[in-house]
């Protein structure tokens, strides 16, 4: 019994890039990729793919190499989700919302050997690389090549090499590195990218296998998908959807942007079945019906299954999407769990409970998906579970085979996330009676706006920097649109000077010019005397969440609300019950 | 990239059985078995096979022992699905068609520690071991438990354990083994078993975990399921479907027999949602809805899924059963593969085509599932693809962790099925334009009759036995309701003997003494000369199969044909597409 050997014939390494091989054999004349007047087959994207996979061996990629890439959903970001592993190397996908700094960290960080970049983000792109040759003179600079649009060249260039012009001289016959061991890196995906010490998350090609069928089967994702790109790819590589349609031999309809008017247009054109998106993508397209409430006018012509990320968008929020024609399900995740690792699984008795008790039930973040072994909230200190009452709270903690490989070379956060079998979330939950798992509390430092996480110490730093600033600490404020904004609390060395007209603004603008826009907080706050903090001198982050939450404004800006606000359909009222846009990127400190 | 260690948080091995701790957390509340009176939460269920596999392990079983069952679809044979390798064994299910020579073969060659016995069973059981003693005085005797029935006890015994009360004395707390490497064999299942070299297939935990899910992905089984047990689970462990039901929370049905009134009334009572089953069964359901034809009366109240294995019933059976409320998908695998390795995927836009045209498409067996690699077909001296013209036959090779660990002590038949970094199936195939594989012809040794594979050498093995024969072959003969049964020809010593009247009783007597009833050949056919032979001195079976064909019975016994029989509705009219029930269980020699 012992003396089986393994053999090529029944044990073959895990990896989501083998479900490319088998599309073109199975799915070969099906669409695979549509964007603007651009079709693929499966056969197309499989013989490009390879294609690619040896022009970077011909540019001396090698395995374990870094290929990094920032680009928007189109076509090329979905290839080298799979050319780039098939050439042996790890692809990084970069935040497009990150500013030049952080892109240069990551780049200086993942040690890139190459670099694609979207014709519309070579600025950001050249800027990066001025910095990283600035900061880090004789550090290795990545070979750069432009993603031009493939459906309307532009021209523009950064560098020799082009996306279009590799594909062409790759040779789709030539010999490519078997993969050895499933547990090799797959894709690196930054879940902080301006502070000194970047967690760059690292899935293997296991892991990822393991996450995407156990996903495709949690969603329910059957055969002929029509899968729209609202997601972008560069959160945990769609949440492994982008491997995930080459199993089920879907169609990839990509968009540069989720515009509401491009979403539509998507869906009546090319009949959408499935998409993701954080919550704060509701609120877009429920304006874009053209009656911003979903209750007359656009009804989508057949069903389009959403997949939420993390915390549920609020009953009335739900109701109004869901009138539209749209069926969601939510999950909650986090990168290192590849993506989603608990999904609300809907019960069909629950059907006949009253509306608040319903929504009460989908409120919680749910059971474990099957890839991961088991999760489970406990106190940590102890690590005991805590009982399943649905009020003992403790810290939600994962253990299964789509736990993150690791962070690279980042060995202090390594020890910080595993503790004794288990892989920490850092957030804080319940289990209910019925096994059901929901949050309390997130990880404490994570504000969540627009579907982007943002590190309130990476924020807090910046305005440390700052040399009128004695003091200063950032919280999440509430945002009817964008679910969470950034709110500085500030300690002036002058109170005086502090007073003068426009201080807040040059805060503001000394942070726009070092960090991304959607980090920037939207509200200062000039405190009189010092921040609160406790006996040991720690910040106390909730009396200035509760400070925050009376300053957040209360009606959506560019909505027009009929009847009740989104705040005010909070279910029971509670803090992480409002529309926050907890998503599968969950940073932590 | 190379440093980062497998942990015990994020390197979970890969097994089945994992899916019922999960079950235990986030289903617990929920029914998991069904069996008369009797009704077990997967809480329950949990506790049980803790209980069971704590009471395995006092009685000294110890990894990699084997663990005979004997048993007809019973919550005991559900619940050792998990239990014992939960306690580090290996499950062995045994058929119960078989006869007792053949249930010893099994004993001896996978040296069971433990031997479960259903109460209905108990003189099969008591005869096999007594050939066991008999015919290997030495040979180790496995310790015997019986099964009662759990819903109404007979208190029939065989030897002193009972598995109730084994389930009583077990710990649930106690500590249980836990497994170390996911290549580890988890079930042992027999294709053959009267041979001197009998064919035992070992799964790993691994192989097992990814084809339970790749089928719960393949045929769509949502949340909730309600699992009717129609199909044997001695066939490849319910096709994954044992393991498949905890990994969804779902609800076993367990009946002890398919007779048509269990199954409309368990699917009723229970609001069955899916169930598998060879397409004979098809015939049952259609006879036992009082009409034959499923033409009126009987519809089911909502439709039950229904996964068919091996070759597609004809267009005319499938729609009578469909009329009757059953969606049925089918598949084509065989022992080694797990179950079903592949499926006719449906496409969309093949609902536009006309009939003749859906048949024809519905007919090929399809494309691979996800667990597998890639499937092909080849000419297997040169291991070349056959071009893909739905003309050019070869051998259906496959290639991925679903194929199984291999033949137990039997390094000639692994030797045979392994070759070029393949698995070969033994059955003939083509691939057309799109990439799906259709049979052409099974392995031409198996008869499949009932959805039981009879290998023809066996059957001939017993007839060169008889005395008064000097040559004999046996092939499929078509039957309306079995599918297949054998036919013997046989050349008699002497050919006046042989005139007299009772010579063919005689000879299905002597059969029917030494082997299972469902393998004694239906008719026998006394030749006046030699059996056709080529240059070669091979058997000409395609002669034969020739003349069983114009042999066979076009009316269906106990079934009232309206218009057409089912023999004359083949697609195409080929050998192949006759109502066979070909299933999971393909055994080659």
């Amino acid at each position: 019994m012992e003396q089986l050997p393994k053999r090529p014939a029944n044990y073959v390494p895990l990896s989501p890039v083998g479900f490319l091989p088998r599309a073109n054999a199975v799915y070969g004349d099906r669409t695979s990729v549509i964007y603007g007047r651009v079709r693929f087959t499966w056969a197309q994207t499989y013989h490009r793919c390879r294609r690619l996979a040896s022009a970077l061996l011909a540019l001396g990629v090698r395995r374990n190499d870094v290929v990094s890439v920032l680009a928007p959903n189109v076509p090329a970001m979905y290839e080298m989700h799979f050319a780039v592993p098939m050439a042996g190397a790890v692809l990084n996908t970069i935040n497009t919302r990150l500013d030049a700094g952080a892109v240069a960290t990551i780049l200086r960080h993942s040690e890139a050997k190459l670099f694609f970049v979207d014709y519309d983000y070579v600025r950001l792109a050249g800027d990066a690389l001025q910095i990283l040759v600035a900061k880090h003179p004789g550090a290795p600079v990545p070979l750069v090549a432009v993603i031009d649009d493939i459906d309307a060249p532009t021209g523009v260039r950064l560098g020799e090499l082009e996306y279009e012009a590799l594909v062409a001289r790759g040779d789709p016959d030539a010999d490519l590195p078997p993969l050895q061991d499933e547990w090799d890196a797959v894709t690196l995906n930054y879940t902080s990218g301006t502070t000194s010490a970047p967690k760059g998350v690292l899935y293997s090609h296991r892991g990822a296998y393991l996450s995407t069928t156990s996903l495709l089967l949690q969603w329910g994702v059957g055969t002929e998908p029509v899968y729209l790109w609202t997601l972008p790819m560069f959160h945990c590589n769609g949440w492994t959807f982008t491997w995930g349609m080459a199993a089920r031999g879907g169609a990839n309809v990509c968009i540069r942007d989720a515009r509401a008017a491009d979403i539509y247009r998507a869906i009546a054109r090319h009949r959408v079945t499935h998409m993701c998106c954080a919550p704060v993508v509701f609120g877009i397209l429920l304006e874009g019906d053209g009656h911003g409430d979903g209750a007359s006018g656009k009804r989508l012509d057949a069903p389009v299954h959403v997949l939420t990320g993390g915390a549920p968008p609020p009953a009335a929020l739900l109701e109004r999407v869901e009138r539209v024609g749209f069926k969601v399900t939510h999950a909650y995740g986090l990168t290192e769990a590849t993506g989603p690792a608990l999904a609300c699984e809907w019960r069909d008795q629950w059907d006949r409970l009253p509306l608040p008790e319903r929504a009460r039930l989908k409120a919680r973040q749910g059971v474990s998906v099957l890839s991961l072994a088991d999760a489970d909230v406990k106190n940590v200190d102890t690590m005991l579970s805590v009982p399943r009452d649905g009020k003992t709270v403790g810290e939600i903690v994962l253990r299964g085979s789509s736990v993150m490989k690791g962070y690279l070379n980042n060995p202090d956060a390594n020890d910080k996330a595993f503790k004794g079998g288990w892989f920490l979330t850092g957030d804080v939950g319940v289990v209910h009676q019925d096994g059901y798992i929901e949050i309390k509390d997130r990880s404490k430092d994570v504000i969540i706006s627009g579907g982007e996480n943002i590190c309130s110490k990476e924020v807090e730093e910046v305005l440390f920097r700052h040399p009128a600033l004695a003091d200063a600490a950032v919280v999440a404020m509430p945002h009817p649109r964008w679910g969470e904004t950034p709110c500085a609390f500030v300690v002036p060395r002058d109170h005086a000077k502090a007073a003068a007209a426009g201080f807040e603004d040059d805060v503001l603008a000394f942070c726009s010019k070092r960090m991304a826009r959607f980090m920037v907080p939207k509200k200062v706050v000039v405190l009189p005397h010092a921040l609160p903090r406790n006996a040991l001198g720690k910040v106390e982050k909730v009396k200035l969440r509760e400070m925050a939450r009376k300053l957040a404004p209360t009606v959506p800006a560019p909505q027009k609300p009929k009847g009740k606000t989104t705040t005010t359909t909070t279910v029971g009222g509670r803090r992480d019950e409002q529309p926050v846009a907890h998503v599968m990127a969950v940073s932590r400190l």
